[in-house]
């Protein structure tokens, strides 16, 4: 154990002993130097690892406070391979993150979102001109919920395009492809309801249920293989499950894509216990093969599957249009969109059903699946170039992320800290789970270019990590 | 009692003893008119009136089933003018009959919106059309949560512009003032908690706390005096109360604005019981006086106001854009924001930038009022020509709603069914409350213009009453 994971140790034993209480100000770095002998940069790795930890909080111009208990129970009966957590407490955390990879001067390698210079601003702003030439007092009313009629049709053969049979009626328009979750989740829950996740998944879902008051069952998900079926299997006779939200294809944060046949019997485990499946699908454009992957929705003949996608990664994040396709909910879904944002923004719909008149959406499609796939490729070479030997890159085969391995005992949380002093971010393994197994893991967007910027904040990324294993 | 409530009666009865379970499918209207010897139409008014009381539901080509069973209930101890509801439970009445006002062919007298047409299409397709030369591919992310700088210190400023000092960095951009209102309500309350709503009141707030398993209080609203401070006190004094969101200009449905006066006293009363203001502002701009009348957060001197508002009402419903002044409360709000939403789409944001830039939104505002007023006016003098007199038309001077009273015993809901039938939609009192004080009002919008189709259809309100009445 290093000085500084000692030096955190001690602080989180006396916090468990109550020597400090949560709302406690803690001692400053100096004061903490003068206590403890140690020095500055170590007591700063102790304080930054207890922060990526949730126990301490960070107030600018006051100083480090204790942070409040998080009500974390761990199963009774723990079920091999599925953590159970009472309560999802996940902290502001995610929100910095965020919040600092959107600073112009800092690298978005934490950035959920792909480089919007690859997407097609032009023909976008023609769409919107031509919206201002046609909008009428009128066109606003028609676009309340379920959302504009055109729009609804055009998604609705896209998916026939696949041979998925949609009616538009199932259709509903959404403020992203999150507002169209979130709707889903509570379409098919009451607080207090248990849902299934991936262990790691998307922290929005991870959100959702904190916000909505649900219980988490994190089920173990394979970065190659995806979720484990076997485990799947036990949470779901172990515990009364109402939904199972998942990602099927270029899975966040993993990469993986399911196999045809584990979405077959995915949905076939789901349908025997009559559990809703939540398929969050916005990346299933991004594949780097020939065929596009099917969602999973593909093998549901019980309408069990509520599949929620957008054009935000893969045409225009700010228009915020996403939709869900769900079946027998859709006017469950419909109320519940009625009572919290009322409807997705009209002339937003509008110029999309320009846009996707143009025929120029597939073609755009390609040239981005190409420039994608092209740059993972720098950066994962970049990557090898420059980090120590120890990082394990699991590479995969779609979308923008690459998931990264650190050795064991480095917490991803603390090089997260000491990169972003260099203005470079990464997204730390913690955010996407309720537990602990991804703490020395971290995502990296590569979708953000690749050149000489870049790859010398790979260098200095390589630079930190030995200095942590030092 | 009139021959169709007795046979309304006499069904409730039998629900009530268990003849009819919830669920089971009833006699047909043909069966029963075989069955009772009662003419068509006095069965059909019985169903109908039975339909409006939640406590039966037509499925179309299938006939009538008995509704769940609503959990509502009463007060252990009635705290004199307050009503208590364990469970808040709005069914989807609400729902059918704004989907009803929808249809062009009916006559929107059930709308919550203006007339569209007077809004300045021209300039904001104009400023539509500006957005789609200026957006580049990282306006985008700019927009992100609390949303577009540039907005926010427009808005900023109209506030300054009554005196109140509100920091651009206190304001959340959200899909409209719902969107604003349900995440203020979120952000200061937990499952279960119990909040203020006026009785009656916006029907949003009461999808909003059943949405969010909140327990509602009603305090008695009067038509003209708004909120009855007394009631309100007793509320505070009897019950924890977390929250109190209501309307304190042009309220919905009343039509009242509360003096400042009253304005003061409501702020200080809920100061000192430390509960936290929602207010509801969305109608402040239709004052028909001379001087924009403050809200109550003018008053606040302890940070205890969610200031809501939008620009729906008075500029543009389609673009959804609306913002809470969430003081303390503007980063949780944001947080809860990324998890739902995420953000308000980009270019309307920007349309709505530029729109403000032109420095015709004041001069719009007149006009919109001068226009509102004399529909207003129009409207009343029609609906005192064509109703019976026995109806009471509350009258005021701001916004687009009059609230009718009918005679006692006469119930709204079924006038509203009898009226659809003629495409003409009205909003029954029932909308607007959890409890059954207002089944005999109405709320009528008096904003869509008038002409010989609306004074048409006034006259047959006034026939269908009188109908009624026999």
């Amino acid at each position: 154990m290093k000085k500084y994971q000692r030096l955190a140790q001690q602080m989180t034993d006396q916090i468990e002993n109550g020597v400090w209480q949560p709302g406690d100000r803690l001692p400053s770095l100096r004061e903490q130097v003068v206590n403890s002998g140690m020095s500055f940069m170590t007591v700063s790795h102790a304080y930054q690892l207890l922060e990526s930890q949730g126990r301490i909080i960070a107030r600018p111009q006051s100083g480090y406070y204790v942070a409040p208990r998080a009500v974390v129970q761990r199963p009774s009966r723990p079920p091999v391979q599925v953590m159970r957590d009472e309560a999802v407490d996940i902290n502001t955390y995610i929100f910095e993150v965020l919040q600092a990879s959107r600073d112009a001067s800092v690298l978005p390698f934490a950035s959920a979102f792909p480089d919007p210079r690859l997407f097609p601003l032009p023909q976008l702003n023609r769409s919107l001109a031509q919206v201002s030439k046609t909008a009428t007092a009128m066109s606003v009313i028609e676009n309340l919920p379920p959302g504009n009629d055109e729009l609804r049709h055009a998604i609705a053969r896209r998916y026939a395009l696949q041979g998925i049979t949609v009616s538009p009626d199932e259709i509903v328009i959404t403020a992203g492809a999150l507002e169209a979750l979130n709707l889903s989740l509570q379409a098919v829950t009451e607080p207090g309801d248990w849902v299934i996740v991936e262990n790691p998944c998307f922290y929005g879902a991870l959100q959702a249920l904190e916000r909505l008051k649900l219980k988490a069952l994190s089920v173990a998900t394979d970065v190659k293989e995806g979720i484990d079926l076997d485990a799947l299997a036990q949470a779901l006779q172990n515990y009364p499950v109402k939904a199972c939200w998942l990602m099927t294809n270029s899975q966040n944060p993993l990469g993986f894509t399911l196999s045809p046949e584990k979405k077959a019997q995915l949905v076939a485990l789901l349908t025997a216990h009559n559990v809703t499946l939540i398929e969050d699908d916005v990346y299933s454009e991004l594949y780097f093969g020939r065929d596009k992957p099917l969602p999973a929705k593909a093998w549901d003949r019980d309408d069990m599957t509520l599949h929620c996608s957008s054009f935000s990664k893969c045409l225009v994040p700010g228009f915020r249009i996403g939709w869900v396709a769900a079946g027998k909910h859709a006017r469950r879904i419909q109320h519940l969109q009625l009572m919290s944002t009322l409807s997705t923004s009209s002339p937003m719909q509008m110029a999309l059903v320009d846009y996707l008149a143009t025929k120029r959406y597939d073609a755009h499609l390609r040239r981005l699946r190409r420039q994608l796939a092209e740059r993972k490729q720098l950066a994962w070479q970049a990557l090898l170039r420059h980090l120590p030997p120890e990082v394990k890159i699991h590479h995969n085969d779609s979308g923008y992320f690459l998931w990264l391995e650190l050795p064991a005992g480095i917490d991803a949380g603390v090089l997260s800290a000491m990169a972003l002093e260099h203005h470079i971010s990464i997204a730390p393994g913690k955010m996407f789970s309720t537990t602990d197994n991804w703490a020395s893991f971290f995502r990296f967007n590569t979708a953000w270019g690749w050149g000489e910027r870049e790859d010398r904040a790979v260098e200095i990324l390589g630079k930190l990590i030995r200095q942590l294993l030092n």
